[in-house]
């Protein structure tokens, strides 16, 4: 198995691409495909792992200021060389820190999006309470939907779910404003009808049920998935901040934080995007993982291995059928 | 003043619903209404305050179960019989934690809208990391928006912002998948537009600005709106689960948070809501509050609080002038 990591184009550089991607090198047997500026990553590469590693040269890479749609002429940028190889089945997967949208648009251009899918879905997973993750389906690719869209997602998320996350019995969810048939937007309205036909359709859901272990498959358009991410980091974030400030603020508060100390710990792995790794594009010819521009390298570690998970289970395949199976 | 608070509907009866509207009594001078059950209302009052508060009787009232196009017909229902009186001027507010569809209808239909209004919408306050509060408009009653819509709500918002919550400079940000101008759906796109001309409007935001201090009236459609709030609500009851369940399952835990019992009170005060009240109904020709369904004593005593501040600062007034001032 070969795996292409774009060793460019993240907001800390190359290093914590290339040390992510390193140690998940150390833990799984697979070919690494390093692509960027040799000058910049060979240096990391120690002497031991280099039979493992091929770098593919370049220099140039998409900043995350430019537009999308620059990439496609960029044909000497790290992630246009990275989807290149797929394509050509040099590599079996990608995974970038990069440009997301330019990585997105690259895959869906080139690489093509699987029969039956109209348009592939950022698929982020997402901490809930019983230690288990949720997946967001679209999280923002396509911020204006039809229904035929929803309900694609919902069969890609569901077929991920099952696949790579072991749900026995993956549920879907329409994530509306409230939980009740008649609710949603006119659009929700119209893909509830459609993912009626799925018997894992569990109905509308709301903001909270993605974190309650109710539901593991939430689908929405892109805009509302890109809102829904950002204001849960909002939230844990102004949280973690109000309990630092609080604590710093009483001698007694810093006395007992450190006994909680491994109560935050646990709760900050829980909470921690980087043990997720990063968002799988589905609907592609191709196993795609977009990752956070700030990602340290555990994230990018497990970014890797769920490349590799994607790769072994075929996904993509089991998308196939259950768009065909399931169709309209 | 005369503020009614209807005093059936919620969720928990109507205990808390007369406690908080008492408690508002004791720290403010203005006369009470209660509408609902004599019966069980009247026990409920001390005899010291009898003499500020006047029941107005009646025994039916719509359930969290019905329609809200029911409460139409209910013409002997609480609410049906607040609003009534806030039509013909006996009263100057209403305060429900009733059904809030219920409420919205029969506001909008028997007060009607503000003159430049084409939709009500729902305000919600939310907690961030300054202490202060933030704006979500719609936070629910318009699934479907047009461009216009949002505009308003911008405009209803900002001048609720300044007059209630003592903002010198209230900014306006426009709820999107992204800051740059090119972010956004079809709809709020083309509602930036019409943003633009306001002198307050930042652009757009992300979900996470709604708790970082930068942006105090957040617009966004009422579907939008509703998936914000309970996803907030998810992500703060999912993390004090958490940490609850961490402490327990640890006896150092335990002892450390022993040490932090005032940390975690100041950072309950800060993201309780019930420290907030309740949501104006903007953009109906009176004062309208909606509350929780779940609303405790504190709550309605918050939200009492909010219909006097409403009434005396005329917030409807600066609202029209605002819509006059910034009209299409």
């Amino acid at each position: 198995m070969r795996i292409a990591v774009d060793a460019m184009g993240g907001d800390f550089g190359s290093s914590p691409l290339v040390q992510g991607a390193l140690q998940a090198l150390k833990e799984r047997d697979f070919a690494l495909v390093l692509v960027g500026d040799e000058q910049v990553i060979a240096p990391l590469i120690p002497a031991e792992c280099k039979q493992k590693v091929e770098i593919v040269h370049c220099t140039d890479f998409i900043t995350m200021e430019e537009g999308a749609t620059s990439a496609l002429k960029r044909k000497e940028s790290s992630i246009y060389l990275a989807i290149e190889m797929l394509k050509n089945k040099q590599i079996d997967a990608v995974v970038s820190a990069g440009h997301s949208g330019a990585t997105m648009s690259l895959a869906t251009l080139k690489i093509g999006r699987l029969k039956g899918v109209s348009r592939p879905a950022i698929c982020t997973l997402m901490p809930r309470i019983d230690a288990q993750k949720s997946l967001v389906v679209d999280a923002g690719a396509n911020v204006d939907c039809k229904p035929e869209n929803l309900f694609e997602f919902g069969i890609m998320g569901h077929e991920y779910a099952t696949a790579i996350l072991n749900y026995p019995k993956a549920r879907i969810g329409l994530l509306a404003n409230g939980e009740e048939e008649c609710k949603g937007n006119e659009m929700t309205k119209a893909a509830f009808d459609l993912l009626k036909k799925h018997p894992s359709f569990i109905g509308n859901i709301e903001g909270n049920n993605i974190f309650d272990a109710n539901v593991e498959v939430i689908v929405c358009d892109g805009f509302v998935g890109n809102v829904v991410l950002k204001t849960s980091e909002g939230v844990a974030d102004s949280i973690i901040f109000l309990l630092k400030k609080y604590i710093k603020s009483s001698p007694i508060g810093i006395f007992g934080a450190l006994f909680m100390k491994n109560v935050f710990k646990k709760l900050k792995k829980q909470i921690d995007y980087a043990e997720y790794g990063g968002a799988p594009l589905l609907g592609v010819d191709g196993n795609v993982i977009i990752c956070h521009g700030k990602s340290n390298a555990k994230a990018m570690k497990n970014a890797v291995f769920q490349a590799i998970l994607a790769v072994e289970n075929n996904v993509n395949d089991k998308i196939l059928s259950a768009l065909e199976k399931y169709k309209i």
